[in-house]
């Protein structure tokens, strides 16, 4: 129904927002599954969704899939939000944060080949973690903590070292995703200028029991 | 002529070799077009060759897309290693290395195009930069100039950084490419162990003239 506006929480916004939900969730599994040659028609049909609906929320296929990216990107900054919560030291957010996002590879390989379909457009996006991330250095740097001339620059090194990490991780399945990222945290630690004895002990320190927190995500990809 | 064993230099072997040749540029041209999704025929077009021709060469059109962006990548590291001859320390060595090679997203917007749309697969590739980066890394380990625990790790920072610094300039044309680059090569020398007083001067050190080297660099793409 091109054109209809709904009146918010009515039957057909609510029908309209799981039309959106129920495409957003096939591309995810379609893109994870590397099948972005894929047709609008094929999506509807991985959708159950009719053909025409569609175009009412999407102008095309890449507006469809930047979308799905951005909520599975979102979610995972939401989740990381709440593993870092309390932390106060900049260097030791970041090292957390990093630890946490680098083990997601292996605990959710579906996620990370979505975002690795994306590329390195992740880095420059203004939404999902670049902005969390660029927050963080900006703030460590702030503090002190951090001696990096461009906060800009660290988020492009740290996010691009993610990115190389779920790569290296998912091209290797032999390798320990844990001490890979903790091991990459201490490197990049270095680089945004905490002594390399401290970034050593900061990025050994025990993690959020991740798998307690596991029941309360979501499924990252059905 | 499928099953045809071409004798070594004659003409039906260099016949194939042209035309190997012309799928290769004509896949270059249409990845940096962003024109990925494009059909095997479009690109027999495109290569001026005959369709039946194309599966001489290659199995699909991934594998033409991957062939395409190994030799973009090789030009590019051959190119490398002639602007890195004579220096010896391996600090130096990476730093200007990288110094180069960020500064060719404002020098070749197309080459890195095409490897930007290859995304973080080039960071584990066994061709290219990639294996020349650890190379670099892994001899500055041994003679004790770098700290970092594992080479591999390193490199995928650094070829993250790349990877996100090329995207960042694709991205926004007012960045000044070579600011950004000796930045982020000074961050990465910080982050493989080297003082950072040290990383500093480094990165500001004259680069091999560019401009003057350049009319002996084949045209990245067409």
């Amino acid at each position: 129904m091109p054109g209809t506006v709904a009146k918010p929480g009515s039957r057909l916004e609510r029908r309209r927002a799981q039309t959106r939900g129920a495409l957003i969730e096939a591309a995810q599994r379609l893109l994870a599954a590397g099948r972005s040659t894929v047709s609008v028609l094929e999506i509807t049909q991985h959708a159950d969704v009719g053909m025409g609906s569609f175009y009412n929320h999407f102008e095309s296929k890449e507006e469809l899939f930047a979308a799905a990216v951005d909520a599975a990107m979102e979610r995972h900054g939401d989740l990381l939000d709440a593993l870092t919560t309390g932390v106060e030291d900049p260097a030791e957010m970041f090292a957390r944060s990093f630890r946490l996002t680098g083990r997601m590879q292996r605990r959710y390989p579906e996620l990370t080949r979505v975002l690795l379909s994306r590329g390195a457009a992740m880095i420059v996006s203004d939404r999902g973690l670049a902005p969390r991330a660029l927050r963080d250095i900006t703030a460590g740097k702030a503090a002190g903590r951090f001696t990096v001339r461009d906060p800009q620059l660290a988020l492009v090194a740290a996010g691009g070292a993610l990115l190389g990490l779920s790569q290296l991780l998912e091209s290797d399945p032999g390798r320990d995703g844990g001490r890979d990222a903790d091991i990459l945290a201490e490197d990049l630690l270095r680089m945004l200028g905490v002594p390399a004895d401290e970034a050593r002990e900061s990025c050994a320190r025990p993690l959020p029991d991740l798998a307690g927190l596991g029941e309360d995500i979501p499924p990252a990809i059905a």
